[in-house]
This record gives structure tokens, C-alpha cells and sequence, in this order.
């Protein structure tokens, strides 16, 4: 399959040798995939009951299985065309007996996925086989994004993007209104410029709000003065964008205009930081001295922050206690925030792609302050 | 706590009550609490990280703890004011070193939802405890619903029923207009009506699309003769509302006042057989038969419904293999459908409370054919 191919459609069959060489590395035979967002990566499949079977030689492709049940066996058809699909209501159960049938000797399973019910019920069939404890094997290919992907990821930042444009264009963000009916619209924005949906539930957060680093939007009016922080995002094809940006609502203060500032400079440090073979934690580390040598440092109370795909949190993390190197191709955010309880906060967040060189920026609104007359 | 009080908020104390009864039944001293709806309902905790120890014996309030970590101290403060709040990053873990120290002999987990590395986990601590699979038992106390949950039950219903009324009302439902649109301004409408979001994806289903049981909203257009579904619910406090109504775009066939009729019979044998020590199977042989003395048994391919509640699925099944008797205060869809591929289908659903006599209808839109013109 050409590049340009790769970029118009997933390229399953490449993420599955992907995992093959993961599997030898783990010593098992074959592994059991149960979570459905790993399936999808995997298979393309979007179906809500599903297991997959894959084994760790080459051209055991006759050999990969997935099952679902009845409800979607046209679905499955037509979403895997090119793999051997079972139909079954226990999925992972019809998965073990093929396997054991096929004599396979090690048999991984997700068992940071897979609950105390489902494991037992595998191991009373009864089939000799060995199940293997595995864990994040899937996670950890999907943390570098292939071409498909970050086409996607740039789509639903866009999507992100234009939304906020058009809010800001229609006078949407004005005194008077609550956060309810900003976060409402802003949604509705996102949906038009081609989203299938939010990414996670919107925070629009004004005045003594924007200092609570997660608010859910509430019926408080925005008020001249305030801070109003956005933090949203869109999906597009099952990938979430995820941006935050803080404006000012009329004429800022100077203490608004100095948080401003340190937080964008933190988060020019995370940005600058961001480049293959740097730790997760020295990433955290560069953009948190800013705010510390600013004397701001226990105001800062989250993370830097996290990989982004197909789950809006997903490894790795940016994080003082992070571990691990940045790779090209992870996508990760970098959200930076200071927070002054019942005055107000700022957080600036961007999603980028780990490049040799400097990252890729996907949300591209501008990280100047907004003031909004 | 008088029964006016309970209708205004959760009385979680006695839902902690209810469960210690199914503690002794279990034989276990304690149940560790693992699932995050199932601690919101004993307690009222909306946070993403928590675990809860219950005790089984009367008078243990004082060791019913509730962990969380440290982003959600304020919040667990606040929404659960009257137990003891433990902060830490692995919550299940700090719960039963807990439990250990206070030489608790058999703790229940939650079998059903715990991983198996969380269990190892909990294991490797080497507390003496022993932990005791046990399933679902919050899951059936939540299938009873209390005034309180039946009163927000019946707000998010009336959020549905109030957003299908506003949708007739502009002249929403008409020929060139999308599924996605229609289905996007149903959504916004009924937040305008109360609603804090939505209970599932909305279904939107056009002409021949309307013969697929779980059809996503696409950008095909509505057309003149066509069947309508819409299959969408609200969300308010927490609980879910589901309604299914089917329309037709202009004069209808005789096929299609034909197939609406019997749904429509068979989704009142439904209802009617709705009394408490009813088998849940039995109300769905009741609508069942109704559509297979018709001859079109064989194109009802699904239950006639489900529990909802803090879940949009939850507790009882309502289906030929469903198990278990309905209790007065269990809140139900009934929900059959009859489906010709590629022409078009019917669905109609209701939400009911099982009472005493004749069940509690949430869902109050009309049943009628409604003909849009």
C-alpha cells in the first residue's frame, strides 16, 4: 500500500506485523485482544462486542480471527473484509476454543483490560492452552501515530480550530451569556465544521471558574473582565483533538496580562522540549521551571500532558513522575495551567506531533492573548 | 429523611442500608466497591477515580470509607459530607490496606468489573484478607428505583418528550433536510429543555435506513413517504431517559399503517404484561407473539427491552432469555420493532415504572401514527 494510500485509509495489516514482532519479543504464541478501542486499531472494527486473535509468525494472517456477534455480522463483513470473522455472543470464549483447537501453546490476554468473571470463564473451558498475563502491548504501538492517523488528528483539529473562529466571529463570547450556552453552541460550531461528535465533555470556564482546572460549564454569566477558558475538542473517524485557550472578556488587568504571559512561555518551553529521544519527565520539567522560577510552582497542579488518538488520554504521559522517551510520530499535548483559587487561571494547550526537528503543531489558533471587546 | 426530602436528593445512607442485607446474605464482612456508577449511587460521588468500603454489619457507618485522589479532594468534600474520605493516588489499594488493619476477614470485590491486575494487585499486598468474588449485587439493588431516582427519571423523559414536541413544532422533520441535522437539533433542543446532555447516540433514521435497529445518523436526506426513527434519550442528574417514535413523511402506505399497527399492538401486549412478579421473559413472549401471529415473527430480531437508570442499559434484560421476576419501582423500556430490510421499519419505545396495577408511563408522547405533512 502506497503512502498516499496509507494516508486515505488504515493500513491494519502493517499494525498487525507491528505487533507480531511486540508478541515474540513477549515470548507468546498469539495474543487475545479484548478492548474494543485496540480491536478498531488493529481491525478497523467499531462494533461494542468483539475479540481478535493474533498470532506472532509471519503469514499467520489466515490465522487472525476476529468475532463478534450477531447484531453485526453485516458490520464486521463490511468494516474486515480482509479477515476470517466468527460469529459468537461470548466472543473471547469462541476465540480460546479456536485456539485451543489449533493446538496454540502461549496465549497472551490484556489483563489490565480483562475483568477477574472473564479470565476465569477462558481458563474453565478447559483447553490446555497457557494464558499469559500481558499488558499495553497494543497501547504502546499506538502511541506513534502512522499517516492515517495524523491526518485525522490534523482533521478533527481543524474542526477544533474553525469552531472557535466562528464563535468568535458570530459575538458568541460576550457578557451577558453562561457558560452553558457558550460550550452549547461551541459544540454545535464543531459539529458543522465536520465533527461526529466532542472529543470530551467542553469546559468553558469564565472568570473565578477558569482557576478550577477541570469546571464543568454551569448557568454563571460571563462578565466584563473575566477570564474565559475553553477547553474542548472534536472527533473526527474515532480521534480526539484536544486544545485549551484562555481569553480575556474586554481590557485585561495587568496581573491577567503577567499569568498570561508566564503560562505562554511555559508552554513555548514544553513545545521547544518536544523532540525525539527527550524524556516525558524533562519535557514536564522544561515548562514547569518556567512557572516555578516565576514562584508559581505549586499553582501549576496537573500534568503537562498526555498522548492523544483514539482515547483522549493515552500513553504516554507528560508528567514529572512520566517514564519513557519521545518517539516521531506520538502525538501528545502540551497544557500548561496556574490556577489562583477564586480569582481566575489561565491554562494554554496545544496537540502536536513528535517530529526530528521542531514538533507539528495541529491546533493552530493563536496562543496570542484574545481580547474580546 | 421524610419521602418529601427523598424526592428532592438521594438518600444514600439507606441504599448502604439495602446493601448490608446482601453482605450477610453473601456471607462477606465488607465489599469493596469498585465501579464508578455503582459508587455514585451509594454515595454520590461523580469523581473518575474512587473506591468505597462498605461494612455489613449496622452501626458500621463510621468505617465506610470512600477513597479518591488528590484532584477530586474538595469535590468528595463537598458531594459526600458524611463518611469518612480517604485521599490516595490507588484508591482500591488504600481501601484494603484499610480493611487490613482494621482485620476484616472476608472482603467481596467486584468480580465483574475489577481487572485481573488490579486484583493481583490488591493480592500482592499481603493484607491476610480474603478477597471473595461476588457480582453484581449494587447492580440489583439498583434495579429497584427509589422516589428519588424515579422523579429525575421522569425530568429526563420529559426533557425527550419536550424536545420531540419543539422539533414537530418548527417544522424541523421535513423532506431535503439530513438525518444528522435532524438528529443535531433534536440534541439541541433538548438541552434547551433541560437536559445536561445526551443518554446515547441519537438515531436518526431515514426511509430505508429506519429498517436498520441501530442505524447512525448519516447525511442521507429525508424524502417524501418515508419512515422516520428516532431512538434518543436525555440525560439529567445522572439518569437516562430512552424513547423510541416512529413517524411518516406525508400520507402513508397501507404497508406502513400495517407494519405500525402491529408494532403498535404488540408493543401494548408489552406493556400491559408489565406487573410486578411477571418473569421477564414472559413480557417478552407477551409482545413477541402478538408480532409472530402476524407471520413476521422472524423480523423482530432483538429484546423487548432493558433496565435503565444510572445506565442506559442496565438490569433486567427483558428478553426470551431473560431471568428473574419484575419487582414494583423497577423502571423498564418496552420496545419492540419490525424491520424489512431495505424498505423500512418500525420501533416504538416506551420508559415505564413497574407498578402495582398498571405500570407508570414516563415516555408521554403520543403513540398515534404521527403523519407529518
Amino acid at each position: 500500500m502506497s503512502a498516499d494510500h496509507g494516508v486515505r485509509r488504515p493500513d491494519h495489516a502493517a499494525r498487525r506485523a507491528a505487533l507480531r514482532n511486540l508478541l515474540v519479543e513477549n515470548g507468546v504464541d498469539a495474543l487475545l485482544v479484548t478492548d474494543l478501542v485496540n480491536i478498531r486499531y488493529l481491525t478497523g472494527f467499531t462494533g461494542s462486542n468483539a475479540a481478535l486473535l493474533v498470532y506472532s509468525w509471519d503469514g499467520a494472517e489466515d490465522r487472525t480471527v476476529v468475532c463478534t456477534d450477531g447484531r453485526y455480522a453485516t458490520q464486521v463483513g463490511e468494516q474486515v473484509p480482509d479477515l476470517r470473522a466468527e460469529i459468537a455472543r461470548a466472543c473471547a470464549r469462541r476465540i480460546i476454543e479456536l485456539a485451543g483447537e489449533w493446538q496454540t501453546g502461549r496465549v497472551g490476554f490484556e489483563s489490565h483490560v480483562m475483568t477477574v468473571d472473564q479470565y476465569h470463564s477462558l481458563v474453565d473451558q478447559g483447553t490446555g492452552l497457557e494464558l499469559v498475563s500481558t499488558r499495553g502491548l497494543v497501547e504502546q504501538l499506538r502511541t506513534v501515530k502512522d499517516d492515517y492517523e495524523v491526518d485525522r488528528l490534523r482533521a478533527a483539529c481543524a474542526a477544533a480550530d474553525a469552531a472557535l473562529a466562528s464563535l468568535l466571529d458570530r459575538g458568541a463570547i460576550r457578557p451577558g451569556r453562561t457558560e452553558r450556552q457558550v460550550a452549547r453552541e461551541l459544540e454545535w460550531l464543531m459539529s458543522e465544521h465536520g465533527a461526529a461528535g466532542v472529543a470530551f465533555e467542553t469546559i468553558v470556564a469564565a472568570g473565578p471558574n477558569s482557576a478550577v482546572p477541570h469546571h464543568r460549564p454551569t448557568d454563571a454569566v460571563l462578565a466584563a473582565g473575566d477570564f474565559v477558558k475553553f477547553d474542548f475538542g472534536a472527533l473526527v473517524d474515532g480521534y480526539h483533538s484536544d486544545m485549551t485557550r484562555t481569553l480575556v472578556l474586554g481590557e485585561p488587568d495587568d496581573w491577567q496580562r503577567e499569568i498570561y504571559d508566564l503560562v505562554r512561555g511555559a508552554q513555548r518551553a514544553g513545545r521547544e522540549a518536544l523532540k525525539p529521544g527527550a524524556g516525558c519527565a524533562e519535557v514536564d520539567v522544561a515548562a514547569r521551571g518556567v512557572i516555578e522560577a516565576a514562584g508559581h510552582g505549586d499553582r501549576f497542579v496537573h500534568g503537562l500532558g498526555h498522548g492523544v488518538g483514539l482515547q483522549i488520554h493515552e500513553a504516554p504521559g507528560i508528567a514529572k513522575t512520566g517514564t519513557g522517551t519521545l518517539l516521531p510520530g506520538m502525538t501528545v499535548t502540551v497544557e500548561p495551567g496556574v490556577y489562583f483559587p477564586g480569582r481566575g487561571g489561565v491554562r494554554i494547550e496545544d496537540t502536536l506531533v513528535v517530529r526530528e526537528g521542531d514538533p507539528e503543531l495541529l491546533t493552530l489558533t493563536t496562543k496570542d492573548l484574545i481580547v474580546v471587546d
